[in-house]
């Protein structure tokens, strides 16, 4: 079976501001391990196939970041001019998976900047999804087991068992739910019904772009200019043209509420985080922690102070006395100290300097 | 009458690290307005004398600092080679007035980095005690009239009223007390009958040099071979020779606490503060705080942040998030977070500094 991981790459989140800047996102942050977190993306499922099969939907603004991630490798780059969601990213993979032959292998798309503890369970969960996308056809998700009832996520509710593979059950999928207020995301975790929505997609690319022809025409189109340009010198040019006129659409909205396709989850539970805040990434790497609980990066020196995080990515010295949940980030140009409990409202301080016309910080 | 206003200026705290450092302590630091606290310090008593009577004593590692400071100034400046606490500068100031032919007149020994609010009445009290140690021969202090149980301030016990000068009440010093604890500093302070030390002292210099000669004579040996060099090319050389030999001994514990001379006190309640700890800063200038309390000096964008004192010397933008009664002070090479309770602690984090081998950050 000939597998097509897709890692789509061309978000630019602001949520680790100011570690990660318009011009790094954090796919580019080594905020999990001493690598990127899209090499570690690519790391967990390179095992799965050549290295040639292997595609990135990046965006042109990060064109050298990620030339130097790729150098000496023979992934796919395909670069967004301008980012549109993940419909249209998903979209164009697809068309160039089909019009290199692959229209009915299984392509698997994967969110670049998430966290996976067991990686061996997900490559076999997506080895069991590329089965079910390939033989039937299927619209493929990996259904992330909830661990607690988490408001930030997207839930997926499951109806009947389909089948059974190898001892792993595969579930239809009912409905996808967007995130849920605390009593309602209690429910969906003690009802054992609903898996957490990790972004993760398997399907051939005959199948989503049927599925995009159908529900998303506009895009549909725009694939289609694209198309007879693949391989020619005018592509960049009209992908430009093209994608500056297109929706922004998520795969989630545009494609996977709507469709009539029976969608099949694969559960996994390896342990799997969205890395959504500063918070998270504390948590996430508690075997680094100190005794009190708190994970320095770079140079710092903590006195009296408990559970905070320092990300330290300046040449400075970072001191701390008598602090607790606290989380410090410091680059050359902006430190950012916040109560760890408010690590969800970065967008909050984003605004702020937008309003201040200091945009030249984010 | 001829007033001497002798500014000691040679001390080196650690305080406001990382704003002041070994190399530029305290009262070279705009902590409390954009004058450095020696300039404030100068500022208050300049219209007391001539521009020439002023002599700063400060300390050789800080000379080009000071240099730039007095610039196209006729003020004399001695600089000691080591720190020798307050007893050595003194006398030395009282060496070089009592053979500048200055030995009757008073001279007013004045710390470089407090904070006065009301400076007619300080100029006020300070005539009112060069008289009375230039027509006595009185040692005189100015006693601060408390105004809170501050365990952190040397206090005065006085007794006896001595006389009444211009409607304000001399008293003779019965005694003076090291920092209490907090009974005793709330007893003082309801008692009346205690002021706080401020370190203001006014004598003539033949006066304070013949107690020097009687209760510090290793000083006072020394300042004699200093003496003979005065003015002379080896000035410099012998000065170092026997400053490297000299004992660490403050005014306070070396003369006022042992002699049998009469101490008179002018009291004084012009809004005083030795500016001891960030926190003081903050509280000293609550007249530029924003509507939440905060306090902030250079580049700071401040969310949802309260009672925080900023203090960033460096480029970068310092932003907080959900903050309350915190210190942040930046420098090019430094940033210290700290709970604003913990700013009398900065001496275990210079200690720390230390442990690690980090002098570099002193």
């Amino acid at each position: 079976m000939n597998i097509h991981p897709v890692i789509i790459a061309g978000g630019s989140g602001t949520r680790f501001w100011p570690a990660s800047r318009v011009r790094c996102p954090k796919q580019f942050l080594r905020i999990i391990s001493p690598n990127t977190m899209i090499e570690q993306t690519i790391e967990r499922v390179r095992s799965l196939c050549p290295e040639k099969n292997l595609l990135i939907v990046s965006s042109e603004m990060h064109h050298s970041l990620m030339e130097d991630l790729v150098r000496g490798k023979n992934f796919i780059i395909l670069e967004e001019p301008f980012g549109r969601n993940t419909a249209p990213a998903i979209g164009l993979a697809a068309l160039y998976l089909k019009k290199s032959g692959a229209g009915d292998d299984p392509m698997i798309v994967l969110p670049a900047d998430h966290y996976i503890n067991d990686v061996a369970q997900f490559r076999n969960r997506l080895v069991t999804g590329c089965r079910l996308a390939k033989e039937d056809g299927a619209i493929v998700t990996v259904g992330i087991v909830p661990t607690r009832p988490e408001t930030g996520y997207g839930y997926l509710h499951r109806s009947r068992t389909q089948k059974e593979i190898n001892g792993t059950a595969i579930y239809r999928v009912g409905r996808f739910v967007e995130k849920p207020n605390q009593e309602n995301a209690l429910n969906y975790v003690t009802s054992g019904e609903y898996f957490w929505n990790g972004g993760i997609f398997i399907f051939t690319p005959s199948a989503i772009l049927e599925e995009i022809k159908m529900h998303l025409p506009a895009i549909y189109q725009g694939l289609l200019r694209i198309e007879s340009s693949l391989g020619k010198p005018e592509f960049s040019e009209i992908l430009r043209s093209v994608y500056r006129d297109l929706p922004s659409v998520s795969i989630d909205y545009g494609v996977m509420e709507k469709t009539e396709r029976p969608i099949l989850a694969v559960p996994g539970d390896f342990g799997w985080s969205d890395v959504g805040s500063w918070n998270s990434v504390h948590q996430l790497r508690e075997k680094e922690w100190d005794v009190a609980g708190n994970l320095v990066h770079g140079k710092g020196i903590l006195m009296d102070t408990r559970s905070a995080l320092l990300f330290n990515q300046s040449n400075q010295t970072l001191v701390t006395l008598g602090l607790k949940d606290i989380i410090i980030v410091s680059t050359d140009e902006v430190t950012l100290v916040a109560d760890a409990r408010r690590s969800q409202d970065m967008r909050m301080v984003i605004e702020e300097l937008k309003k201040r016309g200091l945009e030249e910080l984010l």
